[in-house]
């Protein structure tokens, strides 16, 4: 990252170094370091000066290879001779980060309170209020071009699975494939494959039917039905550049009861207003207001019922991230990666979610998402 | 978990309560509640209470069926209040906690730093040594059985991975399979694919050859070649449980080097010999440097070459938790589910790993892992 944001917050508290301890999969980590390693490592920058790793000896040839900061075994910090008299490992830690960083220093806000105790032990030690997280909110045109090719990817298992559903025969109630039933598992594993096919790791996947679409976060199991709604809510990670996409679809395999037809006409347009509002400089909050209005004029009124989640979310290295497209959200950035996705859920009726990913630019949202919205499959 | 170690570490400092805040995917936080989440929400318990966590409104149904605890919304904890005054999330999260768990608190060492800072303005904050993670490093039965089942799930998927090896046909120094190069990638993908047939999620499989062998953790790309040490190396976690299993095999298609064979087999024997020295009482030091003595009596030294691991550690809900079995290692406790994983490493010439995984017993090591060491395949 551009290191001037840091720089500024150190220089602003008087700190010597900023210090994070995380694993790679942590995206405040994997954004300062691009280094994946999957026990925790440490990052620390002086000002004015390159980002440092310090990592196990067996990993630094690795780092050397791939990490975009300079690379330090915990020998050349002096863990070893640190070891020998200091038994508790968080303040080993420390006092190894203490002499290669310096005593006075702003931590991540991510760091754990074991090693930010331990710390406090040799100096003053401030939590910084989320930079790396801002800077992380304003996407480069190289990291929307990796999203966008998430996203392509992802679009593909989602064509994936509405084709499983929409070729399924419809017998008893149930659909089937190949003649066995077809359920929310069955799709899911297929989805996942083609993604690890395709270099992504997806979990999770949401695939509910019919009354459990009324809770959005149930991810759904066994046989799927005709007639009912089926959402599919899908975010997977593009292992090499741990870049996210996130979407959602609803689909029915034949025509659903009238109460969920209307409903999902009503999300479909209430993401076109969603969109519509969406610029540089507005703020998180009227964009999600203007759909809640749109709900309310809609006779959908929303308690623990109707729109029941924000709007939207950042997305990049984490799958929620800044900024909030919600009702405590701020004004939007240019270069940010949002999604935008309403939903209405009525327990004993159903649930509709429809779900797009695309960058804040300063006139209008940029869709990523290219994948039709259609309700009968 | 049985709360009592927890509520031991309250009275002796006095909180009012324990409080962590992580995702679901962190162990201790799966460990306390076993809801998977994948933002982060707060756990907190008072003394002589059960657990509880806050959840979003949308996750209540969801956490209500799943979790282990009791279960409550942000609402109900007050948050929709306390955020029209306090705008800093973690400070509102902080006031949130405060009016639900009490002032004075006993939290988790890997809260965030920033959450830890904002709880300071309500009352005393004593970060624990680790209570959670060494209560999790005791397994119960039905752990054990959990975790035996992944070993057996991993078993299958090393099978086919070595298959894919033993059955392939050499064209000009490369291994091809069904008529195109086999490469890592390849092998990667079949073995994860399989693993996500049997609900485990195996990421970043080590599937390296020949010079790269050297680098215990460089996961390996491109053709495999005949004649060269080939090191597979995965951790898969059954996605239900959480539980992680490690297993690590070396293999050759064809007969390799004369150093290669006399390093399997010192690398075979120095693990008999861990495994033989495991018990419990003996320290994790004792067991490493049993292995380090049988190596240097092999004539292989250690620096930045040979051995330059840790001879273990113990799995769980992560792959790496306590104990160590390493220089830094303590007395062994029966429960502990432990690898024994020798490993050398000579750039120019190769590496070869061996890994098993088991429990610690009070008079002997009980070995999960039941796949057989052959190196030539």
């Amino acid at each position: 990252m551009a290191m001037d944001p840091l720089d500024a917050a150190m220089k602003k508290c008087g700190a010597d170094a900023f210090v994070h301890y995380a694993t790679g999969e942590e995206a405040d980590m994997r954004y300062l370091t691009r280094f994946v390693m999957h026990d925790p490592f440490v990052f620390f920058k002086r000002r004015r000066q390159p980002g440092t790793i310090i990592v196990p000896q067996m990993e630094a040839e690795r780092a050397s290879r791939e990490s975009t900061t300079s690379v330090m075994t915990r020998t050349q910090a002096g863990l070893p001779d640190i070891v020998k008299k200091e038994k508790d490992p968080w303040k080993a830690a420390a006092k190894m980060i203490a002499g290669q960083a310096g005593k006075n220093l702003l931590v991540s806000p991510a760091l754990p309170a074991a090693l930010l105790r331990a710390l406090e032990e040799h100096g003053h030690v401030i939590v910084d209020n989320g930079t790396v997280e801002r800077v992380r909110a304003i996407k480069s045109p190289g990291e929307i071009r990796l999203m966008q090719a998430v996203q392509k990817k992802t679009e593909r298992a989602m064509a994936l699975g509405i084709s499983l559903i929409s070729h399924a025969t419809v017998k008893k109630g149930i659909l089937y494939h190949n003649g066995a039933p077809l359920t929310s598992e069955l799709v899911r594993i297929a989805m996942h494959k083609q993604l690890m096919d395709e270099g992504c790791r997806a979990v999770e996947t949401i695939i509910s039917c019919g009354e459990d679409t009324a809770f959005p976060h149930i991810i759904g199991s066994g046989a799927l039905k005709p007639h009912e709604p089926i959402v599919i809510d899908m975010f997977p990670r593009d292992e090499a550049s741990g870049y996210y996409a996130d979407m959602t679809r609803t689909v029915s395999k034949g025509k659903p009861s009238q109460k969920i037809t209307e409903m999902y006409e009503a999300v479909k347009e209430a993401q076109q207003i969603g969109i519509a509002t969406i610029k540089a400089g507005v703020s998180g909050a009227d964009v999600h207001n203007a759909v809640v209005d749109y709900f309310k004029s809609r006779g959908y009124e929303s308690d623990t019922r109707g729109f029941i989640h924000n709007l939207g979310h950042g997305v990049g290295l984490q799958v929620h991230e800044l900024p909030t497209v919600g009702p405590a959200g701020g004004a939007l950035e240019a270069g940010s990666v949002v999604t935008v996705e309403p939903g209405l859920y009525y327990p004993g009726v159903g649930g509709i979610r429809l779900e797009d990913m695309g960058a804040v630019r300063a006139r209008q949202f940029a869709g990523f998402t290219q994948f039709e919205e259609t309700l009968i499959v």
